[in-house]
């Protein structure tokens, strides 16, 4: 059972302490379906759907939607069901200021994420209160960034999440050079079949296997089909499993008798990977390394339609982002766990995308997973 | 090639309409990760990942991730890669503006969803135009009645999902009496294994599958696992597949040698089911037939936790709601398709619901799937 785990507790104080620091009374979380916010279970260990707020006097509320999940994964001072409040987020952020007690005038911090009709909400409700909704400086930016560099709890996670997907992608490897893999759904099968024998949770999003015919698509639409894979030309299998809530992501491209300008783009897509991974180390600008790559594709006229990697935690796509953006402000930092994943796509030839995860060390990096492009 | 379709335009057409009506001189709709909105691909034939334009002129934009996606299935009249714009949305929008030359003052809806910081940038990047967000009477609104109405091409689409759905839920009685399923894995499996076959798109949403030890949350958490399914007690699996974008969505409960309290859970749950179906008609305000339900659950002293139904269709979850609010302005109108699924939980007893697919016709209602309770 991971309830009333002292790593919850540690990470709230975190968040009461940038709160005493900001004079913020109140502070929301909200998980709900279109608005997915793994801060809740980083805060308090329940999975999703519910709200949690976090009070200047530090103590917490949980307002889960399912009572029963709650009392067995739900880590807070005070448990109350959403629908006391008919589910309606403004409902029970008025409770909450009012069973702590918060002073009129006091600032409550509602997700950057929140409707501009639903803050106009907010404000109407709770009128006493300065209701505070940004995306810079808030806490969003604070969670993100402690997020983004991993606690020893977590790196055993995505350790152990790490180990299984290169178990399964050498598995692949051997099913594929035995024509046991013939369609894009037997690779997302064997994936699924391995991982359920590892006590995972789930995939970490859904797989994305496309062959020869759909892999100039980034993101290969529908996600997978029975079409041919591993066939002649381009395949690419990009997949994460899910162990306690963390998830890896890698791409495989599989290259059968590939064309020479086949060669060219996996050619390429190598030489960024391998220029990219050997500038990883601490202290660097992700915008840095980012425009590293770009500007490598742009010698040979090519251009990368997606950001060089992200970090994995909780959520597949977390901070640290690798773009080049000029208002990317993420530094790496030890502890980070990022994607490095370049890739070039073109309608007639299809794609190649190579991507690992790597870990940021205090000198330099440590590579966790092994996928590779597999020539057969 | 779903390209080029007139029902694209059609569709189109009626937000044109709309808009002239509004004096809107522009409308944004946006689709990407954390904000999903199945209006894009309603509206142009997309599956994800765009911004897409409307203008008062009666002309379009669209802005995808991935131009080659884009140019297999976008339908629009203009094109232009969103990395032209750094992937931000009000830069988009500021092209889009120029583009289409907008009269200055005129309005520019954005979505509803658009966070508050969000607004804040618009409102400074487009200041020279009346920037709207609203979720009431506001695009959104109109588009999600729109498409709670299915027109024939949607109802076709339905109604082969349903016959998938009602296929599998066959096999499943079949091997669950035969023996075969032992695992919430192998349940979920079967269901995967079986919609590849029909050349569906997915499942509509993740499976789940909860054994006697986990049905009695509303959704089990991981959504399935390697524990035993079908066993002594209450199982509960919540599934739908997706066929050219149109999800259907089932529960079915398998119990075993229920106890006679697990009995009156199973009961209650199908005379509710009865009741609320029998109710259905075009004209019905849809918070009167969930209120129903509740009153009769309340009667023996059970609460319902979550709403007793909603639409679907591109979306798992869309208009109208059967909710019992107050605020639930949603009426019953010939082509609807919604979900009917009561359901009780008890964290000693398990769960226990019944959902099935229901079309309300001019006359009242056609039930288009078959699960059910099933006693092994």
């Amino acid at each position: 059972m991971p309830r009333k785990q002292n790593i919850y507790q540690k990470r709230q104080e975190k968040i009461y302490d940038w709160m005493a620091q900001k004079g913020i009374g109140l502070l929301m979380i909200e998980d709900a379906e279109g608005r997915r916010d793994s801060n809740l279970r980083w805060l308090t260990g329940m999975p999703a759907d519910a709200l949690f707020f976090l009070s200047a006097e530090r103590k917490s509320l949980l307002v889960p939607w399912d009572i029963n999940l709650a009392r067995m994964y739900g880590n807070a001072d005070f448990t109350c069901p959403y629908n006391d409040f008919d589910r309606m987020p403004v409902k029970a952020c008025v409770k909450a200021a009012a069973m702590f007690k918060i002073q009129r005038n006091s600032q409550i911090e509602i997700p950057s994420t929140t409707s501009y009709p639903q803050f106009l909400r907010f404000i109407e409700a709770l009128a006493d209160f300065d209701i505070v909704c940004r995306d810079e400086e808030g806490s969003g930016e604070v969670l993100e960034q402690l997020r983004a560099e991993k606690d020893e709890n977590e790196l055993q996670q995505i350790r152990r999440a790490a180990k299984i997907t290169n178990d399964i992608i050498d598995f692949l490897e051997k099913q594929l050079r035995a024509g046991k893999i013939k369609t894009e759904y037997n690779a997302v099968q064997l994936i699924e079949n391995e991982l359920r024998k590892q006590d995972c949770e789930g995939t970490g999003f859904e797989p994305l296997a496309a062959g020869p015919q759909r892999s100039m698509a980034i993101h290969s639409f529908p996600a997978y089909t029975n079409s041919s894979f591993g066939t002649k030309g381009l395949s690419i299998l990009d997949f994460g499993i899910k162990y306690q809530g963390y998830t890896s992501d890698v791409t495989l491209t599989i290259a059968v008798e590939p064309g020479k300008t086949q060669e060219k783009l996996i050619s390429l897509t190598e030489k960024a990977y391998v220029l990219a991974l050997g500038m990883v180390r601490p202290g660097l600008a992700a915008a840095e390394l980012s425009s590293a790559v770009d500007a490598f594709f742009a010698k040979s006229g090519k251009t990368m339609p997606h950001g060089l990697g992200h970090g994995i935690g909780l959520d597949p796509h977390e901070g640290p982002y690798l773009r080049s953006r000029e208002n990317n402000k993420w530094i790496l930092q030890p502890g980070m766990v990022i994607t490095i994943e370049p890739g070039l796509y073109d309608p007639r030839l299809g794609g190649c995308r190579l991507e690992n995860d790597v870990l940021v060390t205090e000198n330099g990096r440590e590579v966790l997973t092994n996928s590779r492009i597999i020539r057969l």
